[in-house]
C-alpha cells in the first residue's frame, strides 16, 4: 500500500516524522499532504489549506483558543481532531509507579541508612497474584489494565454503567462500589469528581481495607476523605497512599501528609508539560493509522458543539 | 477434555488448587493421580508415590536437599521439576519499580515538605518513547520486558548470543555492549557476575549516559563500579541508581550512597520470602498446562547431574 501523504508542522519534527510513518503515512509538504499535523498553538496556524487536506490533528486537549480563533469555522470540509485522552497512559503510568512504589516498600527503604535486610523481607510486597480496584474505569483506568496485568495482577473495575471493560477480570456498576472494599487488595481512584463521588473513599471504606492496602488518587482530590485517610496512615489500618491529587490543593506546608512515612505526594504533576511529546506522538500513529484505514478518528473536534 | 488429576501436597493451598484448575488440572487425592505438586521440604514427603504419578514439582529452585535425602533417586520413573526460574518475574517487578520509582522522581518527592509543583513539571519524566537497555535478557530480563513494552518504553536487549531477545526492539550480542551507551535512555543491569561482566557499567559507560538516564542493578554488585558510580550521582551526570544488590554487599552504615537523594537502595530483597507463594502459583499452573499438553517442562531436575 502507498503510504498516505501528511504533512506537520510548524516544524518537522522527528519522533512525529516517526509517528506518521509508523501508522501507514509519510511526510510530505503540505501542497501534497492529505492531512495535516499541527504541534502548535493557533497562532501560526495557516490562513489557507490546500484542497488536498481532509483532516488536521491539534496537539492540544482543550480546543476552545481553536474555536476562538475562527479556525474551525474557516475550513468547514476539515475533520479536526484534538489530542484529548492522549495523556491517558501518562497519568496511569504515574498512577502504576505509586503503587509499585508502595507495594515494594520504597518510601521506607529510601528512608533507611542501613542494610536492614530481615526487615524489608516482611515488608516487600508484589503486585503478581493481586487485585487491584480501579474505580472509575475511563481512558486513565484502561490505560492502567494492561500495566496492571504485564506484573500479573487482577483488576476489579467499576464504572458507570457495569459493562465489562477490556482486560478485567470483573467489571462492577458504581452503584455496588460498596463490594469492592473486602474484595481488593489495592484501590486505584481514577473517577470524575462529582457530587456523587465526593469522599468515594472514606473512614468506612479504608477500614475494609488491609493492612497491606494502598490507595492511590490521581483524579481529584475531593474523592477521598482526607482526614479518614490521615487517621487510617497514622494507624497503619492500611498499607499507605500515593497521591498526585489532595484536598485541600496545594496541600498547605505543615499539613499532616507531608510528613506520614507511609503516604507518597506528588504535586498533581502526573502529565507535566515535559513528558506530553511521547504520549502525542502514540496519539498520532493511533490516528494517522485510522486515517489510513478510513477508519473513525479518535478525539473528532465536532464544530458545533464547541469541543 | 477431562481434567488431569493432579494431588497437591503436603496441604490443599487454595492458590495451588486455582493454579492446577488454570492450567487445565484438577485437584485429585494422591492416589487418583497423575502428579504431585508438593510446596514443603523433604522431610514430610511420602516415602512411597502410587504408580500413576508421573511427575512432582517442587517447591524451591535449589534442590541439594532433595538428592541429599535420597528421594530423586528413590523414584526413578518419575520427573522431578524444580521451582528454578519461577521468581524471574517477581525480581524484574522489583526492578521495574525501582526505575519508574526514578523516572517519575519520587525519591525528591517523597522527600519533599512543600507543593513544589514547577520544580517537578521539570523532574517527572516517562517510560514511553524511552529505550532501556537490558544486560543479559536471560530469566529476569525476559520477565522484564512485558512490563516496559506495557508502559510504551523501547528494548535493547544485550545476550551473550545476540540471538533476536522476544519482544526486544533490537538484540546485540555481549560484545557489542558498546554500542549500548550512546544508544539508550536507562539501564537494567541482570547479567551473571563473572569475570568479564566485573566492572560492567564504569566510568565511561556512565559517561555517556544522559543526565536523565537511571541505571538498575539486580543482579550481582560487582557488575558496577560502585565508585565510579557514587561520583556520577554527586554529579548529577546521570539521573540515578537503584540498587538491590551493591558492591560491598552488605552495604556499610556511612556509605555515601545511603544518602545521595538519587540513589534508591533496597537490601538485596526483590524477591522476599513473603512475595515467593503468588509466582510459585504461575509457575505451576504453566508446568501442569505444559503436562496435560504433552509439552517438556519447566526446570527439569536432571538426576544424574544432581540438579
Amino acid at each position: 500500500m502507498t503510504p498516505v501523504p501528511i504533512a506537520l508542522g510548524p516544524h518537522a519534527d522527528p519522533m512525529l516524522m516517526e509517528a506518521i510513518a509508523s501508522g501507514g503515512g509519510e511526510w510530505a509538504p503540505m501542497v501534497d499532504a492529505q492531512a495535516l499535523v499541527w504541534a502548535a498553538d493557533p497562532d501560526r496556524f495557516p490562513d489557507e489549506l490546500p484542497e488536498s487536506v481532509r483532516w488536521v490533528q491539534l496537539y492540544s486537549a482543550g480546543v476552545e483558543d481553536w474555536f476562538a480563533a475562527g479556525i474551525i469555522a474557516r475550513h468547514p470540509r476539515v475533520v479536526f481532531t484534538s489530542a484529548a485522552g492522549a495523556f491517558s497512559a501518562t497519568v496511569a503510568e504515574h498512577a502504576f509507579a505509586l503503587l509499585l512504589a508502595g507495594v515494594r516498600a520504597l518510601p521506607e527503604q529510601l528512608a533507611a541508612t542501613s542494610w536492614r535486610q530481615q526487615e524489608f523481607f516482611g515488608k516487600v510486597g508484589t503486585l503478581r497474584g493481586s487485585t487491584v480496584a480501579i474505580l472509575g474505569a475511563g481512558g486513565i483506568g484502561r490505560a492502567l489494565i494492561p500495566m496492571l496485568s504485564s506484573v500479573g495482577a487482577k483488576v476489579l473495575a467499576v464504572t458507570r454503567s457495569g459493562l465489562a471493560v477490556p482486560g478485567a477480570a470483573e467489571t462492577l456498576p458504581a452503584d455496588r462500589t460498596d463490594e469492592v472494599w473486602d474484595r481488593t487488595d489495592h484501590v486505584v481512584v481514577a473517577a470524575p469528581a462529582t457530587a456523587r463521588t465526593r469522599h468515594l473513599v472514606g473512614a468506612e471504606q479504608l477500614g475494609r481495607l488491609g493492612a497491606h492496602s494502598w490507595v492511590i488518587n490521581v483524579a481529584r482530590g475531593s474523592l477521598v476523605d482526607t482526614d479518614a485517610l490521615v487517621k487510617a496512615l497514622r494507624d497503619k489500618a492500611i498499607g499507605g497512599a500515593g497521591l498526585d491529587v489532595t484536598d485541600p490543593e496545594p496541600l498547605p506546608d505543615g499539613h499532616p501528609l507531608w510528613s506520614l512515612p507511609n503516604a507518597i505526594i506528588t504535586p498533581h504533576c502526573s502529565n507535566p508539560p515535559s513528558v506530553r511529546p511521547p504520549a502525542f506522538a502514540d496519539h498520532v500513529a493511533t490516528n494517522v493509522r485510522r486515517f489510513v484505514a478510513g477508519e473513525e478518528l479518535l478525539a473528532r473536534i465536532d464544530p458545533v458543539a464547541g469541543y
